[in-house]
């Protein structure tokens, strides 16, 4: 029989963003307590968990004083300085998914070979250390360049059409990839336990605006035929366990024109795809994570119910203390679950809350979540 | 359209317990923050929402200092001293659900004869100010005492079978009523809104332990026929609408073996037969009280999944800081959500956590249940 005093342990994040935030919900729930480090004081997560370092996560000092207060340090961002992590997981302190993992997924070049490595399928690619307009041409157009370290959302990705594009380029070292044109963006969260054992979460269906790489909604479970999902599903769970890493593991899929499936991108933390697990599914991905990182066996990911999940960004133009327009209205369509992050200050597209929509039906959920994005507006009280 | 500024709104919580903790979480969810006021320093939902006046719910002062600190002041339990609450709200400070109502919950004989004028069918009942083997035996054994005030949780309470049990009677102001022979006991949770809205959960079945006051689980929906659940339903919103408050009420009921429903109890907040629906329905009681207290429209009310929940009680004769057993083993079960409550010491039967079990097949959601119950043990370090 386990024994546990209480807490059951005192968990480190490494980012007091709304995964953090989310996250620290969960692990007190399960009678843990929480300690966040994050620069900005009073982070999303650190209003919730009451105890927070401020400081950078390139700070070695203050990863090792976060490492020496807590039982096990996770994060929930990739921006970290690793080299310090790796160092402190040699000491012997527990860090989940594990530095080199994170290493591994920070440069996107080293995560590409990595997936090529071990055969998982990807779209084809080549290191661009130095882009140049010849060797552009030389990999040939259509084509995406993706800068090897800190991109984020969209961020450090570029998609050039043709050589007339050249000038949109990102003037750092990078990969290039081909451009695949997909039918449709999936993902799936996985969650990988101290034991081995792996469990995903029903698919998602990641809708991005067309000719911007920006997400606009998710869809859960993906429209696609049963088969293509358990084929997903198996690819997702081969990349996690090629990596070998414990917790929640975010894979980005292509579905091309073709039918195949490509591995896109790998997070190696709780995911955005994966919020509408709060409501829809029996345990909710923060719960996994959290299972999985304590050696604890990990949940059903059961879905409940259909959810369409769409992301809240502060508009455009706008910055400063947070004004929120249309909550009443979206509150009154049923299913609607708002989630807001208590961030200070907006700014342009920053992710502020994010909505889940309940439906049994797919189609009623999409369309609700569409009908509130048109409803909720963060904008600033600063704005020109 | 409606326009809010961050925080939409700050609420103050009087009471900073499991059921204040959950609502925290809400209203943060919700983008509003959280005072609690309570006398132990890093109560329960103290430390979800990261500022607490550490105060009595007596104390006129500090409850002033609540009100004055927030927009919107709510309570997580029943033993406020409503005399200052009364007169905050004449000031014009926004309490809910109004502490006029309060304080005839407070006084069970006022509670009940408040139903019985209203035609509101409840046990027969008479008041009992000086407690006497005589006026008992008068009034006609079996019956149950109810001390008028401060009763809570099975405590306050004597079920009394024949003159031979006067010994066990209660020494202070109460009522006695007739000893109903129900055939179950049932608990409706009920929203009303600022506009007068009122929708309700599911019905929950409460199932006490044999021979004791005490409860032992509850099954969400009630396995009754959907007619008397919807007499229920009609019954429990008539109660709420009499009393014409705002927020949640909990409303508890007996099915007699006549098939008649009688109104045994009120509580004006947010109950533990609501715990489930934060897994279990679209929108969990504790953002559906604050939902009605911000004016807000209420939330879907729809069951997602059958249910069952125990309360998790600190083991007999321990008390000190927590010693938690078999949780690993309780969360291999599948559908199994823990929560706890984050409360630094443990006493006899002191609520520390519950658990809800989720399961298509509700007599399953039953059977693990009570096994998670068996598993679970919560000690203390400090026992004989």
């Amino acid at each position: 029989m386990d024994v546990f005093p209480f807490p059951i342990a005192r968990i480190g994040i490494i980012g007091g963003g709304q995964l953090g935030r989310m996250l620290t919900k969960a692990a007190k729930r399960l009678g843990c307590t929480c300690v966040v480090l994050d620069p900005t004081p009073g982070s999303p997560a650190g209003q919730i968990a009451g105890h927070q370092i401020v400081g950078h996560y390139h700070d070695p000092a203050k990863l090792r004083e976060l490492a020496a207060s807590c039982d096990i340090v996770t994060f929930d961002i990739e921006d970290i300085d690793t080299e310090t992590l790796i160092q402190l997981e040699h000491e012997g302190f527990r860090i989940h998914p594990s530095p080199r993992i994170l290493a591994v997924i920070q440069d996107k070049l080293m995560q590409k070979e990595t997936l090529a490595a071990a055969g998982i399928p990807t779209a084809p690619f080549i290191p661009m250390p130095e882009p140049s307009p010849d060797a552009f041409a030389t990999f040939g157009y259509p084509l995406v360049q993706k800068v090897r370290r800190g991109g984020y959302d969209g961020r450090g990705v570029a998609v050039l059409q043709t050589p007339d594009d050249y000038h949109r380029h990102l003037p750092a070292p990078s990969l290039v990839e081909r451009f695949v044109p997909a039918v449709k963006e999936l993902a799936v969260v996985v969650a990988r336990g101290q034991n081995g054992d792996c469990r995903c979460y029903p698919l998602v269906e990641m809708v991005f605006r067309a000719g911007e790489n920006v997400l606009d909604h998710l869809l859960a479970p993906a429209r696609i035929a049963p088969q293509t999902a358990q084929a997903a599903m198996d690819l997702a769970v081969r990349t996690v366990e090629m990596l070998g890493g414990v917790g929640i593991f975010g894979i980005e899929l292509f579905l091309t024109e073709t039918g195949e499936l490509l591995v896109n991108e790998i997070a190696p933390r709780t995911h955005n795809s994966g919020h509408h697990t709060i409501e829809a599914n029996v345990t909710d991905q923060f719960e996994q994570h959290l299972r999985a990182i304590l050696g604890f066996p990990l949940g059903s990911t059961d879905q409940l119910s259909p959810a369409a999940m769409i992301n809240l960004l502060g508009a455009p133009d706008h910055r400063g203390r947070p004004v929120i327009r249309g909550l009443k209205e979206a509150l009154a369509i049923p299913g609607v679950c708002v989630h807001l992050y208590g961030k200070a200050v907006t700014a342009p597209h920053r992710k502020m809350g994010h909505v889940t929509v309940l439906d049994p039906d797919i189609a009623t959920a999409e369309r609700k979540a569409l009908r509130v994005r048109e409803l909720i507006e963060i904008s600033g009280e600063d704005h020109p």
